[in-house]
């Protein structure tokens, strides 16, 4: 089995880029952290191309890693690739999804302009919970590779397809597919609780300010709020898209 | 008015200390940072106890400080007693609440041992936006005076009463008062959806990795999940709180 003890190793150097879009994507590949996720990343097995062991670690007996590239590393190699305080461990190389088919979806997730990581893998989490189909990420939303997204996403990441597109068209598609599509708005449009539970739904929910783009939300079916009956002056994107998936899949 | 120039000012030593609970409980004060939550705390006047203001900051004509105790300091200082990478050049010592009377509430939250300082913020907030009449926090919750919790909050700690207190008791406080009692467990118990809509109810929510004890679900009118339908384990503590504080209400 290979063996990386120094810092410099040219491989070692590549894996901390990954910590950047612009390597993610030149790649077509990702760095995940810890057992949990690593498990959740097993159960879809063609994403590991790689897994990276810390040579003082002993992996529990039930990981199946028997067909799996395997590489160990020295304590110090593990800290120089790792983003958290107290690595774990143990780090993947994956694979970015196949591509998908978001017009053969209708549970649908579109996410517009989600900036913050933390919020953005929330929401995946929350949207695999209530069992969407799928979600697609407009443009001006983080990378859900990012890895504080994949944390905050639990390991809903690798349970979920999520596409990036052009909203303004998808919404399009859904539209015409006799979906109701739902934007979200903080002053105008309708009580969620107007909106029927139904089997096929598309939410779009939007940035942490400015909320969903005028553009889309003149595009569709009807535009929703949560009522707030406090004095709060919103709610956090993460839990209105959770009340509102929960509300609408019945 | 006062001016601050030096870090090792007494004074700066101890607004520096109110970043710790201990100093925080000693004192009865704790600090916020901001212009958006200043004006939040400014609605509930009797809070503020002094105003800190970095010298090169010119605050905002509409807010009203005629009758605040102010102190300018020097970039260096507010740099000094902040905990955010970018200072925001006004902060404040504000008063903890006064003693509440959960007895008279209607509409509860009951808050068991969560311990993320984001996940307490952002369920004060929900809570907040959904009209709870108060919140009340069991011991093993995070201190909501730690400065992350007050950020997460968006100055919802500022609009809502909130105690601490044995949730045990106050369960059976409500209980007494025919007020319905929920506790939320992953597995047992039933459907939120069968919980109907009320004018008053107590709900319960727990630790991100163990839930609500044991001993407290033992005592609850009834113990309410929220299915999950895809690939995740669970929501998140804030999530769920979300959607059930809103189904709840109705």
């Amino acid at each position: 089995m290979d063996r990386i003890e120094s810092v410099k190793n040219p491989k070692v150097k590549q894996w901390k880029k990954l910590h950047t879009k612009k390597e993610r994507e030149a790649t077509g590949t990702f760095l995940i952290e810890g057992l949990h996720l690593i498990e959740e990343a097993l159960k879809t097995k063609e994403m590991i191309k790689l897994l990276i062991v810390s040579e003082e670690m002993s992996l529990p007996p039930h990981l199946n890693v028997d067909n799996l590239n395997l590489i160990l590393v020295t304590k110090d190699v593990m800290k120089a690739i790792s983003d958290t305080e107290a690595p774990q461990g143990v780090a993947a190389i994956c694979e970015f999804q196949r591509e998908h088919s978001p017009q053969s979806w209708s549970k649908v997730l579109l996410i517009d302009s989600v900036q913050d990581p933390g919020n953005l893998g929330t929401i995946i989490r929350t949207a695999d919970a209530a069992g969407v189909d799928g979600i697609i990420l407009g443009e001006g939303t983080v990378d859900h590779y990012n890895s504080k997204v994949i944390r905050s996403s639990q390991g809903s990441l690798f349970h979920l397809p999520i596409a990036k597109g052009n909203l303004e068209e998808w919404i399009d598609v859904y539209n015409e597919k006799q979906i109701p599509t739902y934007g979200t708005s903080l002053q105008n449009g309708q009580s969620y609780k107007e909106a029927a539970p139904a089997e096929e739904f598309c939410l779009i929910v939007g940035n942490e300010g400015s909320g969903v783009h005028n553009k889309l939300l003149q595009k569709t079916s009807k535009n929703l709020y949560i009522p707030i009956y406090g004095g709060a002056e919103s709610l956090n994107v993460a839990i209105a898209t959770g009340i509102l998936l929960y509300h609408l899949r019945g």
